[in-house]
């Protein structure tokens, strides 16, 4: 297990594959790095739910990280892209949302999601260095980054958002929250069909971190403006990541 | 009534004093502009309960909106600064927050707030020009700010916040917040011990535009990050402001 040849490269920015083996799961990854190979900070992306390691705004924002450049660097979540095909034939990777408790906790839950985090940042950080790292991640992203921030002290800053204490681990959010200590811009949408904006609000409040800040936008779930998105989000974790 | 001489100069900052009579009441105000007189855009300043127009943050704003060409004005709020030293003898300007409602309301309130503005911006205006027009304030700059913006169309962008609906002019702030439809950043403060949060953010939701924002930071009232106060806030307007 390792880098899996999976390999391509366009627009300056190098995409590599790797797959590990973590407690019996089969996680797959990737990791983005500029062409010339200089890189000196990470950020961890993680995707939303019913999606996979490269749907399409994951992908843009490693190029927007490479463009000031930071490497990237993604796996598939529990039950979710790689993993899923690898369980079933002939699906196209992307899954429903009535599937996605089931995904995730079939998938081994909040235990299994930091343990595979920590196996592929061990090793990218034993094929490429050890360097500051951030997370990015909203949605799931953040039933995966929260957990993971909270555990592993080596995610020096992180953006979170679109979840609250209701979702599917919400226990274990709202119990790990405390022990978020590095600096997290957390994003809500106001009128958020999935995550009621008091869950959202209520998790943002029980980040042990003092250096958070909320960014409220009108719209639904998935209507996040591309200026909070994209340029926002990719400004902060730049600023903040040393 | 106009320039009344009280200017000065520094740091490639040009200062001028006017003073305006407004129905009766006597206004007094300062224009800041690049030393070159280059500027073709103007941000209204308002400051906070108890303070004055040339508080040193408003100047500090000042000064970091120049820096990228755009000019500043501010007037003292009811019943504050010089307007307060011209009804009484031997006082320094500042005042207490035991005062500050009857302040407020001895200076006229809501509505003369509205006139006094739109007769500084016409000032302004006319000897300068009229230019896209922004508004910063928190606060009471944002008693002030919100009815400003909500029925002078000049106003292009607000940067308002820590003010909710159970504020001294909270009735009149709910009653016209729906007709603020410029973009908006509304600042809150999470911990804030004046302006509970629960009221800010129920004001946040009442504003009329799509284009809103709320960023929300631990601490008090006082307390909002510097980053926040000063360059977040800067920035935005000059984004936005066209």
């Amino acid at each position: 297990m390792g880098w899996n040849g999976n390999n391509a490269s366009k627009n300056g920015v190098q995409e590599r594959g790797f797959t590990l083996e973590v407690d019996g799961r089969t996680v797959p990854g990737v990791y983005w790095s500029p062409e010339d190979g200089n890189s000196e900070r990470l950020v961890l992306l993680g995707h939303g739910g019913t999606t996979h390691k490269k749907v399409e705004y994951i992908e843009q924002l490693a190029s927007l990280l490479i463009a000031r450049g930071i490497s990237a660097m993604a796996i598939d979540g529990p039950g979710h892209g790689d993993r899923r095909a690898a369980q079933q034939d002939g699906n196209s990777g992307d899954n429903t949302l009535d599937e996605f408790p089931n995904m995730w906790n079939e998938g081994g839950g909040t235990d299994a999601v930091i343990a595979d985090w920590a196996a592929a940042l061990n090793f990218i950080e034993a094929e490429q260095g050890a360097r500051p790292t951030g997370w990015w991640g909203l949605s799931m992203g953040t039933m995966m980054g929260l957990p993971v921030t909270a555990s592993d002290k080596r995610i020096k800053v992180a953006l979170l958002g679109l979840m609250g204490g209701g979702g599917v681990n919400g226990a274990d959010l709202l119990r790990m929250a405390p022990d978020v200590l590095c600096p997290v811009r957390f994003l809500l949408q106001w009128d958020d069909e999935l995550i009621p904006l008091k869950e959202g609000l209520e998790l943002f409040n029980k980040l042990g971190t003092k250096h958070k800040t909320l960014h409220a936008n009108p719209g639904l779930h998935s209507a996040v403006p591309r200026f909070e998105l994209f340029t926002g989000s990719v400004e902060y974790l730049d600023q903040r990541l040393k």
